[in-house]
């Protein structure tokens, strides 16, 4: 019924050869589809990726469980040239070993805390009192010297909680997708010396010079904790950055928001609070390896005059460490494997090589993309495109959590638009209908975009995304949506395949300009 | 404006003197409203009773510390013979001394659990491979015998997780209270030989001799979650009952929904799963006495004809011990004391005594209330009334979260229904306004209600209640509502002292039949 439907509308709105060649084979969409709800395998994917793996921050073991299954995996299932690829220097992973935290006086009580990542051990378990340190700069860190020995550093935090008359899930509704449609004036490329960077930097550089200040003067650890984390929920990431930019020595955890206010009235009022606690933790590398690795794997194409040329996708594998990153990004992860599995079986001989890469790094900058696209295509900073940057036909992106696909952002890339919406043709029955012209940033599509690629990310419904599940302690298995998933791989496979059947390479955007070295880079 | 606005419709529709009688002085309510909006204690009480107490579980030194700040609160605000009373024996009180498990294989995690109250400790630090038990009677454990020696022990679940497409928070609309005035038929007391009660003690039987079974085998712990605690919210409450009818010995922990699935997940594929853990507690007692108290203090009658007749209100102290029982029950708490608080300071010279009582024992089965009852009132096994019975004018309770009020359930006491109508007039204006003739349970008014004393629960705006914080370690100050708690304390005060100055003690239901010794009491 769904299907005869969209055949129906492609008949009435075919307006020439142009639009026909664009449009899905109906016996190719039913194969995908069923591969995709009938025999789906992405959960199973998520299992080992979450629940087996475990966390998966880069160059963890973790992330490397996670790796090699996948390139054992898609081995498995008879693609070509599956491997761990480096992409440049990382630095060290990070693991903990023990974790443990409780409040002492005025009565004992275990808090739910999590370690950030690349936090130091304690020396064992330790015990302190709590201080307020309430300063702006430092000049009024002085006030604290000699004060802090073996306590246990608390900021002030006056942050109320999260609504909770508002559900945690959405679901994207016809006005919100529409608001998505309309153009936004071009996001200015970031300067880096405007006012704002400056200010990120000084606050970068004060939160630095406070941890080194509070490692001097013998602080046991530091307690932190965030409004969105409310209810048992932390967020947790790191001191930012990777480990390399890292002040050592310090122990820093998350704990929960409504126990970092109690903790602080207290304080304030002068009852004395204690806490134990005990964090062991160690830097891990791969044999003195510090490289990171993305993993690699192909499904050749078969056309002589176009298997050169590559049609991509991929999503980044790393997360950060308090769960199992299952929406962020084990979902996009499942959803890209999944999509290849379904187009290897069904054996659809592509015209082009399909080609998945999964990043690492890309909590921490997108290092895993920038470094692949550098070592394969262009660098940004000056725009030498190497041979086979011409031959990317698309890269496809999926990292925006467990929800079904609805559109696609079009990247500024207008020339694509009819093309696409053709492709959607058949998803219209699942929701899947909106394409806008925006940009969408902040993941791994924008690697490849910054050199040139047709690159996109697709629209997904937030489900709990942002309220809940990114960066945090409940961002496990459970909190997938499984048909969401379902549906997401269907559509992605159709994508990845219509680009590899295509006469011609997706149109591309003018080729951007080299960007400084200095500058963000995106 | 709001004030002279409720004048004027009492005016209007006053249609008697027997009316009159019952409308509040809009002088005192401005000096009641005044204190409870302008002059606020109740977020300070509840701080006290939260964050500075600890978690309240009867005959825990954190339920000790309450109480002790409780009765020398009244006292320094001037109320007479405030004392801690007891009640009947409960037996002991428990206390976690340390509390910490980790997932150990295949990866480490730190798993953020729970211990049930009453719990036993672990002999230290202690780690072993996880075995599900899935057994639906004794015969089926028997499959279990000689497998569970140092092993934790997990049953099997496969609930989903709540919805999380709806809020966590609600306020009732006029829709859900104007059903909520729909009569429902009385519910049949509770048959003690009925099926469900034969089937609730198969369960707990069951219960019991699995636990018994668990512990004679060797194992070192029993895991168990529920879904109702998703996102790091736990709900924790004990084996069931309080510390006597506890089998001793077996360390039981609630974890995570998510991270039980997830255990459960690796187990079914075969991957092993290790978890290493430790349990510290201790049974305490109050120097060997196993006695429960309850707080009370008064405020003298001025009426030489009424002062040896009694308003009480009150609310139960204790709380379940995951968090510092703030919903459940603080709020009610502190909104009862901060009433007391205002009819002190306003110094209103009320015509009866007003005897505030805070209860402990509610979470294991109402103990303290209706200890209180038994020895004051009357048992209602035999009914034979005691001399302080008939002089009690009414009883107000308040323990459905941190929801401001919005009406008051009638308890089936259809004669008080024009009376609290005129009460809540000078309310209207701040949503409270709705009667209702049904009966509500499950706390503290019900043990004044089985022996003939007019007993009332108001009704509250939910907020969080049913779906975070009853029961969780996320029962937490933070997640109070000052505003609400305010505005509950306005009218319970309210009421209180119009209970004190009418010239009739409130209209009584007919006096209930004595019930079987052996019955479930409510």
């Amino acid at each position: 019924m769904r299907r005869s439907l969209w055949v129906l509308a492609l008949l009435l709105a075919a307006g020439g050869p142009a639009l026909a060649q664009e449009t899905p084979d109906p016996a190719v969409v039913a194969k995908i589809e069923d591969q995709a709800f009938n025999h789906s395998q992405v959960m199973n994917i998520a299992f080992y990726l979450t629940d087996v793996s475990g966390p998966r921050l880069t160059n963890s073991p973790g992330y490397f469980r996670a790796a090699n299954w996948v390139k054992n995996t898609l081995t498995d299932w008879g693609l070509s040239n599956a491997t761990l690829e480096p992409w440049g220097d990382f630095g060290s992973g990070w693991e903990l070993d023990k974790s443990y935290l409780a409040l002492k006086a005025p009565y004992y009580q275990p808090i739910m805390a999590y370690p950030k990542a690349w936090t130091a051990s304690t020396k064992g378990l330790v015990s302190g009192a709590v201080v307020l340190v309430d300063a702006k700069d430092s000049l009024a860190l002085l006030n604290y010297k000699g004060k802090l020995k073996g306590k246990i550093v608390v900021f002030p935090n006056d942050d109320t909680l999260a609504e909770p008359f508002k559900a945690d899930a959405m679901r994207y509704v016809d006005t919100d997708l529409a608001k998505m449609q309309e153009p936004l004036p071009e996001r200015r490329r970031g300067n880096p010396d405007s006012a704002r960077m400056a200010q990120f930097r000084l606050r970068g550089a004060f939160a630095r010079q406070q941890a080194a200040f509070l490692k001097d003067e013998g602080a046991l650890m530091v307690l932190s904790g965030n409004t969105r984390g409310k209810d048992g929920t932390l967020f947790v990431q790191s001191w930012g950055g990777n480990a390399q930019n890292l002040p050592a020595g310090l122990t820093d955890m998350v704990i929960p928001i409504e126990d970092l206010h109690r903790i602080i009235r207290l304080v304030k009022a002068g009852i004395p609070v204690e806490l134990e606690g005990e964090v062991k933790s160690h830097f891990t590398d791969n044999k003195g390896d510090k490289q990171g690795y993305d993993v690699v794997g192909e499904i050749p194409g078969t056309d002589p005059q176009l298997k050169d040329q590559l049609v991509m996708l991929g999503g980044h594998l790393d997360s950060w460490h308090s769960s199992t990153g299952a929406t962020d990004n084990a979902a996009g992860s499942a959803v890209m494997l999944e999509a290849v599995r379904i187009l290897k079986t069904l054996d659809l001989h592509p015209r082009r090589t399909i080609r998945i890469v999964l990043w690492s790094g890309e909590e921490q900058g997108l290092f895993g993309s920038r470094g692949y696209v550098k070592n394969h295509f262009a660098d940004p900073t000056t725009m030498d495109l190497k041979p086979e940057q011409p031959k990317v036909s698309a890269y496809y992106n999926l990292d925006n959590g467990s929800g079904r696909v609805r559109g696609v952002y079009l990247q500024g890339n207008e020339a694509v638009r009819p093309i696409f919406a053709s492709w959607l043709t058949p998803f219209a029955s699942l929701d899947a209908s909106t394409l806008t012209i925006r940009n969408t940033g902040s993941t791994d599509h924008v690697s490849f975009d910054a050199v040139g690629i047709p690159a996109f990310q697709f629209i997904q419904d937030p489900l709990e995304y942002d309220t809940r599940t990114h960066h945090s302690t409940a961002d496990s298995y459970d909190h997938l949506s499984a048909e969401d998933l379902k549906q997401a791989a269907a559509i992605v496979a159709t994508f990845v395949y219509q680009t590899a059947v295509r006469d011609q390479e997706l149109p591309r955007k003018p080729l951007p300009e080299a960007r400084p070295a200095g500058a963000r880079p995106f």
